[in-house]
């Protein structure tokens, strides 16, 4: 039992995607009586305190606040030349150089300003990705009385996730769009489509079970709940919402993708996520062995981003896509969910 | 249209899987009123006009013969000795030399013979794997009044089946259990879900869809029929029939497997397909580059495995088993038709 998914009018949550919303698009899926998510990843201490009191001031539907739970990796100078050989030949296209490259990942962790500002404002739910954070701070957070969710995206993890703490599993499939939240075995081989993961899932554990991964329509959503999930959870359906900071050419590219014009990388990050396929993958990846561990290979792989976007250029661009993009539409976070979910309420 | 997917009364058909069954399981399958299939790969040319004769005798109910679509390669004496360096320990132990390996790949093409038999017994559905065979044969089958069905990966597989010539699509999902069908892009990344491929496929092709991968019970038959298939193709399942020829090992594996335990490898053919972790595969696997292409491995391998067998150890065995395997349970064919799809009509 889930007292928050119990209380929803919709069995739908929006997936948090840090860089592509703000608080808008959680608000105003929140209105319609789905859940909508921030995501935490992508906030300093001071943003992220922004976009808490933004979600509180609007107060009155619950909401998820996602976070990161890795732990910030190093890398030595080996590894960090290793890479740059791959990037170098864009680099210098653009005019760049290795002191173009901004400290750190672009994704914060999870860490105690985190905790503080959770303990704070007491977002209802708290959803981990990369399984779930040390125990000591997993107990405070569950002491602010948030329900506490995470990815699994094998039966092992999910089995761990209930062990360790979690009220929810998240059954993330392999159509997902977006960073795998893998953590105990992180190889594609392992990955399973939703239709053997949730069931399998759902056996394994007494939690409830939301399903992610391929749901983009109605029939998605029905199938789904069919098989077991208790909700779906959807990402690449809400980057076409008005609300989301999608840029027009990722929209785009969604609305005509084919499951196969999607592929996991590892080059925007470091960790493996699911995206469209670009010239920059075509070439370098799409996993390739010298990025840098999650986050740290993003620092290099954002400045060549900003560079080429500045001239009109999106080949360098992480566009994260599931694989069913190609059945989004875009129109507003209301118009999503009630295409969605019209004919289905909890 | 299908006229064939029309004439069912449950909308199943069980999967055709060279060497897991001879005409004893489609020919219950068949009585149900769900479609049987006949795996075509295993036969030489005797045995298969013996298993056609045989459906025919007991007939009356319309059924699928497969074949494998591929044209058999060559290897040369570089490769034949990467691979079986590969493979040398392993003899080693078994007391095996390079002399055990047989000629061939123990996998048979669709060739003049078998379109003779098929011109002469006139099955009502023949079926493809890895595309379709020349197109002066695929006339010839067609001349027969067989309907032609074929096993897509991708939209792009899809679309091509259709264009020339196909009669229906099997979507075939990464979740599925053997070979992979695929014939346009032979690689991992390019695979899909069922969640995305079905309604990406379905959205593709104006031909009937039956979806293959990931369905092992009630609840996925329903998902999937939800999700545009005209029908479902079912594998794993069937293995556990009691008229399967499945051994007692690969039966007990198959019910205790989670979706991870199954893993997609080239070990046991040169093919890529879905079966259980085992010792050969942890150590040799799962993808070799060194492995002859499709079917020629399968020859050194099949000699390690018919030795290791002969000492009651199936480390070299494949256990062909989709990520659903779990949800399997054994009985006779009629139960597990009336398992899969009792509820439903078509």
């Amino acid at each position: 039992m889930s007292r928050i998914l119990s209380s929803l009018r919709y069995p739908l949550i929006q997936a948090p995607m840090a860089f592509a919303h703000d608080t808008e698009l959680p608000l105003a899926v929140g209105k319609t009586g789905a859940l909508g998510s921030l995501a935490g990843a992508m906030y300093d201490t001071a943003g992220l305190e922004k976009a808490l009191a933004r979600m509180k001031q609007e107060g009155g539907r619950p909401y998820n606040l996602n976070f990161f739970a890795h732990r910030t990796p190093s890398a030595d100078r080996a590894q960090q030349d290793a890479w740059f050989g791959v990037l170098r030949p864009y680099f210098e296209a653009y005019g760049l150089t290795e002191n173009d490259i901004p400290s750190g990942g672009g994704r914060q962790p999870f860490d105690a300003d985190a905790l503080a500002c959770v303990e704070r404002y007491r977002p209802p739910v708290i959803s981990f990705h990369f399984g779930l954070p040390a125990p000591e701070y997993l107990q405070r957070v569950k002491a602010t009385g948030a329900e506490v969710w995470s990815s699994a995206t094998t039966v092992e993890e999910a089995v761990w996730l209930e062990q360790n703490g979690a009220d929810v599993v998240i059954a993330q499939a392999w159509e997902a769009g977006g960073h795998r939240g893998w953590f105990l075995n992180r190889h594609p081989d392992s990955q399973s489509g939703l239709f053997a993961l949730l069931p399998a899932i759902r056996n394994a554990v007494r939690l409830p079970v939301i399903a992610a991964g391929g749901v983009s329509d109605a029939a998605a959503v029905s199938a789904a709940l069919g098989l077991g999930a208790s909700a779906v959870q959807v990402g690449t359906a809400f980057l076409l919402a008005d609300e989301a900071l999608t840029k027009p050419a990722h929209r785009a590219a969604i609305q005509t993708a084919r499951p196969e014009d999607t592929v996991v990388t590892n080059l925007f990050s470091g960790g493996a996520a699911r995206g469209l396929y670009n010239r920059f993958i075509r070439e370098a990846g799409p996993m390739n062995d010298a990025a840098l561990p999650f986050p740290l290979a993003g620092a290099a792989a954002g400045a060549l981003k900003a560079a080429a976007e500045k001239q009109g250029c999106y080949d360098f661009s992480p566009f994260w896509a599931g694989q069913n993009a190609g059945l989004c539409r875009p129109g507003s976070a209301a118009e999503i969910v009630e295409r969605l979910c019209g004919g289905i309420e909890c």
